[in-house]
């Protein structure tokens, strides 16, 4: 497979390349830049001295167009304008910006204040939620992959509001991320000195996903109602948690949630279902494609619970990018996503 | 005044010597410990080298009693049993442990799993928390010190279950907290390998502060229904974050809640309601005894998210000890706690 | 006295105000800067809410000369030309960049790469190593403030070097620095992801504290080799350690060397000497003005290696500022320096 | 290829599974432990379940006799007595402790305080620095694999003092560490609230990386004298720099230097001499095999400063033990070890 990384100077670029890298079915890796044309890769990014000594390509759709795989990691509003052209042609398309995510244009300039997609691309578009889309990926050409956020949110929630265990009309979601989320542009809330010993909270109310995390609970488990979302700032580089809060439904009992989430995911293997730790966190699926899931129920309150973890750079981008492609190419669905967890 | 701090060896002792030593009212600081008698205080804690070359003296209740003031920071169980014999006599008592928070004895040996302290010791305590207790500390002998996370929690969210702003019955608590909460004693949530670069989630429904938030809330608010309660391990010192979620009365709005906070609080120095704040960050009140609080009211869901933060050695502990002997004792509230926030 | 702070805006300036907040002698604050005129301080340092909701001034040297002390935290290259229509007039001036540091003219020019300070400055300023230079400081209307890696270099190498017991002619000195000494400009070396879990090293042999220390040394103990001096930047937000080897005088002792640290500093009450320490450690001296000083001798070699340790904001740069404005001034030494290390 | 990993439940060991897992010549992988058999490796690491939820084993002779490769990740002291009985018998015997580094017993007496091992073990093993023992290793059974700190020292110095272009009779390294090279037993320095935002030194001229340095240095480069060597330990997980100082020889450039580095290891995968780098630093090798090395001569003082970063549990421990086993083995030398560092 000959395979083409747009947007390859920004983090997401940076992690595709080094999951790719180890892929079985990858021969061929082309980096396409808006910005940094001619530059050479590993003198911006010198932990790739020796592995990727090769410029930087301007983006060009007739060399897009004769890969097999192109991923776009760019900001949002560049695919919507530039993938068009690519449709129907040979390559199969990834985007893991937001721009074919949402499936009302309204929703895209209300939330991302750009201009939307065209209907026409926004419904030739899967939404790559890998679990809860394999059928729908597999036959369509472009991917809009999940953000980080909704990554973590859905997988963790989806099984329980489906299946009616938890009541999806009154979720609360308080979601943390390492900074790397932040992406690799200067700002104050990405500097050091005032980050670090910092945990802070953001865009209240106002995140993106939430549109995102809505719309897909909608299709995939038939609830429609507004969800109360917050993200935070956490000192470290990777990962994600969110931790939701839901009702539990009349007599259900933790056990039936831990056994709903088992029978949920008995097929996929990034989803570990953690039923007896005392702590999750992080750094159990760090650098990996892994998501962890724990519940506990409150009895004294009738309420759930749910927390789940990401790497946001992996199953929340780069990795869930892949096992997308992997679905869509017909590979192993954990071709070249076998590495284990750094944990230290 | 003469000051004594038992459990000199522990981090809540370490922050009563670094705040008592600027106190314009204290002339003497005896330092006491049950485990490392005669042990000089700066061959044990380096830093203070110069400062405090001097011995810890074991408990001895007859030197107790002599001192004008005692502060306690020792684990659960320990001043039930020493503070008795010292009630009635001529020192102020401020017990930074749990010992006498719990107004109900049963609820105390549920929670801690310990012998709770006499009737008579719990109806003598008062609840330290400054802003909310002044008139009953400045009348009592002894001081049950609100715990680290309650303290966070209820600042920010009393004036607005009190005024009816918000509905104490649906209560969300996501809390979050740096590393030195857990103490100075070794453990694998604290070491560094496996607690830099994670976030965590430990004792889920399960921490010994839901019942002195649920009992704080009915005494000072009039609401009792049980909360949701979580509580994660943030990978940085210091720092405690509590978002929490409420339902909005009908037709309130974001400035209602604004007011009712900048009311309850206009004569309280160390709370500051931030009502412009993009980004709100632990590091705001890094080192000093504020407590910074900001609301959200999202009319999606008309629900309302509050966010406070606190360094919790210091206004979660040491600090607000300080501001209830500065009540107790007719200082300036404010005195040995004007310290400006390290922020960088 | 009143006090003003040129440079407000970035970090030296926020450090100085937060230790002149609790100066006994300081009754008035006044806050200048170049680029945010008319900024609310606490608007763009939200820590400070509540405690300086005042306006930044333009610099206006009629209003300067009217105060009793000017501190200047600004880049290289702006009080070269600022303080010359301030030089005998009413206020001290203590200057935290570099422009009056360096002797020698053409020194400055190699290695500021700017336009140096006129002779008649670089006369009348003074070099401001406070140990080690009181009485002039005393008499001096204009104070160079050292740099923060000369200071933790100079207070450890002075004694030995001076005293003969090691041999200042083959010094190599390696320094590590917490990210706050890089200032709150944004840069990919301060950017989060890309620092933190990163330890790295930079200006090799090119820094501008290098002639700083070498006059330094000649100045005050008579040695005049170059120096071999590296810098390393550690993923934290204080502090800086100096280790230092040198060749150890025949028949020397690790008992001298102590020996002669002790009595250089036995009237400086910001100098510890660490004879004992297993460990020595950049949180002993976090947030004060301390410097503490380790040494061994390695019989293997014949050769010392000395370790110091400060907090770059405080002894390296604003902490340093207000004691030597204490000895200019004539208030103690330690007034407004007195806190206690946050060590946690 | 069956394998067999002793003292499993440290963190060498949790390495040397990460990676063992992804290369393709191993087809088993079992755990061995002196302290917690049975115990189910994936209740102890979290971060393996669906991996490895696999018992740990007993250490037994006879089982082990049976594998091809045997590593051993043990403390000082076990393998000295456990591997004699394998020596001579089926599997390579690959030995991440110091217990058979150091040729002369009683060196080893002398470090490591504790009883050597047999002279004839000691004839038998070979010290495992890949890139300059190939031949050797490849001819022997037992495998001593060289210690972090030593691994990043002695690569980059070797070419240089071997070729005479620094003088190898006045060295002094400066050493730094992460955390994680302290292993995962708890103890104060590992201890997140006393570790995080601080810098420290330890084991000051006493470390026992101290004479497998010089030992080395001896073999590979033929000089003999006593080096100096401090370490410090950083607040981060991952990684090590040597930072080394040398007087260079006599007319010998920068380029010159740089010439030698790059020729020793054109033919050394692992090995990145990083020519025009204005910063090297640690995570652009983190959780990877490499290791860049960068030199500067300062013309001032004609020294030389040498920069070497590797990943201490990578090239420092577990990833240059499967190094030394696929030379032992005969498999590609980059085997298992292609991942790329994870830089964000």
């Amino acid at each position: 497979m000959k395979v083409g990384i747009i947007g390859a100077t920004g983090y997401g670029g940076v992690e595709l390349l080094r999951l790719l890298h180890g892929h079985p079915g990858v021969e061929q890796i082309s980096l396409f830049t808006s910005s940094e044309e001619g530059v050479n890769y590993s003198a911006k990014y010198a932990h790739l001295k020796g592995l990727y000594d090769v410029p930087l390509h301007s983006i060009d759709l007739d060399v897009l167009a004769e890969l097999d795989i192109v991923f776009a990691s760019t900001p949002a509003g560049v695919t919507s304008t530039l993938f068009p052209s690519l449709l129907g042609k040979k390559p199969k398309l990834i985007d893991l910006s937001g721009d074919f995510r949402l499936k009302n244009p309204d929703d895209y300039s209300h939330w991302y204040k750009k201009q939307p997609a065209t209907e026409e691309m926004l419904e030739a578009s899967v939404y790559g939620l890998s679990e809860w889309n394999r059928s729908a990926i597999s036959e369509s050409q472009l991917i809009a992959n999940p953000g980080c956020y909704p990554t973590a949110v859905l997988l963790s929630l989806l099984p329980l509001i489906k299946s009616g265990l938890i009541d999806g009309d009154y979720l609360v979601i308080d979601a943390k991320s390492g900074v790397s989320g932040a992406g690799n542009s200067l700002s104050r809330i990405t500097h050091f000195a005032e980050t670090n010993e910092n945990l802070s909270i953001y865009k209240l109310h106002e995140h993106q996903h939430i549109p995102e995390i809505e719309q897909a609970i909608c299709q995939f488990a038939k609830a429609s109602s507004p969800i109360t979302f917050t993200t935070h700032l956490v000192p470290m580089t990777r990962g994600i948690m969110a931790t939701s809060y839901a009702p539990v439904t009349a007599d259900m009992q933790e056990t039936d949630l831990f056994d709903c989430l088992e029978t949920a995911y008995e097929s996929s293997p990034f989803v570990r279902i953690i039923r007896d730790a005392a702590v999750i966190g992080t750094n159990q699926v760090y650098g990996s494609n892994y998501c962890d899931i724990h519940v506990k129920v409150d009895k004294r309150t009738n309420r759930a619970t749910i927390v789940s973890v990401i790497d946001n750079l992996v199953k929340g981008a780069a990795g869930q990018a892949i096992q997308n492609m992997n679905i869509q190419c017909g590979f192993k669905e954990t071709a070249g996503l076998t590495g284990i967890p750094l944990f230290i």
